[in-house]
């Protein structure tokens, strides 16, 4: 299993544009093949700071989703919206501990 | 690396106070030892629905500060606002992919 954390900052004037694009990026991933998780959610103490949290089957999994024309065009959206922070870091899953 | 995923949902009489204790704990929780990451973030599709996003240097570290005092009391607080799905799950990170 992929975990995925990924986190962008918007400018203010694209914030709420940010909040809805995530929300749309949301709804559709979650229909894709091996998609387990994805959650769009707004830092607490930093508004505008949005965090992804991806679970996904498989990195190959992962890859057909980032290579959807979909994906392209959202990423280039973020760019054009003056959002030059967007990174996302992918690890596999080792040894899980339900904590409570 | 430990990767730890938390969730939880305030009833909305308790989601201001819960945004603020969240606030909280991410400010003490990111002092302790091993602590790499403490983010605290609101579910942008269901308001009300908390994400927590942890990375700590060693699992040691995690049970470290689960032990403390402060975090008893903290599970305690969330119980007594009537949050009954906290949630938190931890995975030892695997092989890392930079994905952007």
């Amino acid at each position: 299993m992929i975990l995925s954390h990924g986190t962008l900052t918007a400018p203010e004037a694209h914030a709420d544009a940010t909040r809805q694009m995530l929300r749309q990026i949301a709804q559709a991933t979650r229909q894709e093949t091996g998609c387990q998780l994805y959650l769009v959610s707004e830092n607490l103490e930093t508004p505008g700071h949005f965090v992804i949290t991806e679970q996904w089957a498989s990195m190959e999994d992962m890859q057909t989703h980032l290579a959807l024309p979909a994906v392209g065009e959202a990423i280039a959206a973020v760019h054009g919206m003056g959002i030059t922070d967007l990174t996302i870091t992918a690890w596999e899953a080792g040894t899980q501990t339900q904590i409570m």
